[in-house]
């Protein structure tokens, strides 16, 4: 599936988009730190900005940078997609992988995090610390500093600042719900509601990790209608919201050999599905008991206690996630009504199927 | 000189530019907290922007956010200015204090600060710690948000957005430079070039301070041109160097009674012009005590003998500095010349008037 034909009409051999990809990625930081800016007296910090750039960009699945020119593919024919436009969506999507950078940079520092992609979180690096602060703000800057210089003639230039402008904010508002509700050594279980669950799910994760890869290639396909991006924020948004459970589900109950790592959402009193899910459940007598153990975990009890109460209230809700899981999935494949909702026509289809294949190859490569 | 007429044509009782300005911050908050963002979901988030907007972003002395204003009026006649126009200029003016508190309130976090225009850093206040990084960003955001909202349907709109990024890039270059050169507790003299210095200044300081307001006033009068906008640039960006100097110097040599602080870049080991010229014309012999000393001072030796020496050194620097002033202030203000250069005919000369007056204004009032 990953070997797709590249269109871009070279006599190169062809590349799949995830060689392109990762091709393009060295291409913009030599674009960005010898092309941009000249002035000698900024060779220090266009070194640093390399050296931020390589340790803190490239290291992810890639699945939303990827999904732009994934998407675009689905939206144009292949005759009207010039090797300009591929590289145009290679760098939208290397943008979005910025982006989401920025952000994990920035939440390693208020989390304390010590690792992240297998390697050490870039503000713990030797002679970095709160530096981190100011190496974040240059990745996030590197976006606008590639729109506008190989975006710029485009006529849906404004149409991606407006978004990456929109998308950083609403993330932002997600972290800030997040941090609201369950600040460090403060939990309180009456903020893990299912609302402020999917609150933070949405503005925190979804509307960057899958309505702004969609969009942009909407946006770079001439899709510009408000109505058309609200159907198709629509549907994304839930979207975001089943990767989320399921994130969350995976965290606890998934085979490290599988996903690759050892879940630590419950141990860190994450607000995530499991607890939210569980508190809906419980009955008064468990609930009792899951706030005096909390209370007894900020004094250090024992974290044990609080896994295997919240595991055992997991035995009745694993029926429950299941049946969740085929509810969403038949909705969202079941054509006859979604397409109605969601696009009238060619292109609906085609877009409708793009976002099933994203959802497909999202749902198989789980990150964050 | 402030009580100018604002041009709104309306029945109100003629207000000051300061007057209007502090008045348009709480409808501006206003505007952010409960016009934009409605989902009720975002209420816990919505008051924590609010929050965060009224402690960081008003409290300083707002000359640069008044600068659009000022520009505006002088670049504009009072019959092309509308009340909706000043309205605008007056939201563009707060989006660069909005810029600027983003910066300090990183700033405060990456230098460990522990009060800023008189009361403690947002991140030092009870509970707030590291997530003022995050708060940070909401405040970045708004300003997208703001000029999203309120001028995008002005012909300006995507300049004005350039404009913002490309100066935020700038800005956190700046800082770049600035923490590699004066790493704490790694001094090394020799990157206390006036090279460095002037570099440092020109990015961190001088784009946003200077360039920032007037050139968004320009676009807002409808000046566009690349080369009406370079010749403002190097006008102003030599007045920001300019405007620097003249702080380091007040820092040191300022009456407190006079400058409302006790100055600390010495003791801070700050790459300031001070240390830089004093680099510049020492003996060997006293590079040499100087080099000692911040060596001593690594192990918390005495901060007084380094005071004192480059306070030595200073007494021929004096002379100097009144000399530069002196050189400084003549070009600029020697209209044969720089009119030539900077600008021809009518609206060159008004531009050239407003950026002295503006030069003055702001050399009145030295901030950050």
């Amino acid at each position: 599936m990953l070997l797709i034909c590249n269109g871009t009409h070279s006599k190169k051999a062809l590349l799949s988009d995830p060689q392109l990809f990762d091709a393009k990625f060295e291409e913009l930081v030599t674009e960005l730190t010898e092309r941009d800016l000249r002035d000698p007296g900024l060779a220090d910090a266009l070194n640093r900005l390399r050296e931020v750039l390589n340790y803190n960009v490239p290291g992810g699945k890639k699945n939303r940078g990827l999904s732009v020119i994934g998407s675009l593919r689905e939206l144009l024919p292949a005759s009207q997609l010039t090797q300009d436009a591929v590289q145009r969506a290679l760098t939208v999507g290397w943008c979005i992988e910025m982006l989401q950078a920025f952000f994990l940079m920035a939440d390693d520092i208020m989390d304390a995090s010590v690792t992240r992609r297998g390697q050490p979180c870039w503000y713990k690096r030797d002679g970095i610390g709160l530096d981190a602060i100011n190496d974040s703000f240059l990745v996030e800057s590197s976006i606008y500093r590639l729109l506008r210089r190989q975006c710029r003639d485009q006529p849906y230039y404004v149409h991606l600042l407006e978004l990456f402008n929109e998308t950083t904010f609403q993330t932002e508002f997600g972290q800030t719900l997040d941090l609201l509700t369950a600040p460090p050594g403060q939990i309180d279980l009456n903020r893990f509601t299912l609302e402020r669950y999917k609150a933070i799910v949405k503005y925190k994760t979804a509307f960057y990790s899958f309505y702004l890869p969609v969009a942009s290639a909407m946006y770079m396909a001439g899709i510009n209608s408000e109505e058309e991006h609200n159907n198709a924020k629509h549907i994304l948004l839930e979207m975001g919201e089943f990767f989320q459970i399921q994130d969350d589900f995976l965290d606890c109950y998934g085979d490290p050999a599988v996903t690759g790592k050892i879940g630590t959402d419950i141990q860190d009193n994450k607000c995530s599905w499991l607890v939210v899910k569980a508190l809906q459940v419980m009955t008064p007598e468990q609930r009792s008991v899951l706030e005096v153990i909390f209370v007894l975990e900020r004094f250090h009890f024992s974290k044990n206690h609080l896994k295997d109460l919240i595991k055992m209230v997991q035995v009745y809700l694993t029926v429950l996630q299941h049946r969740q899981i085929t509810i969403c999935f038949l909705v969202w494949v079941s054509p006859p009504t979604k397409e109605k909702v969601f696009f009238e026509g060619e292109p609906g289809q085609c877009l409708l199927q793009a976002l099933i294949r994203q959802f497909l190859y999202i749902s198989f490569f789980p990150v964050r």
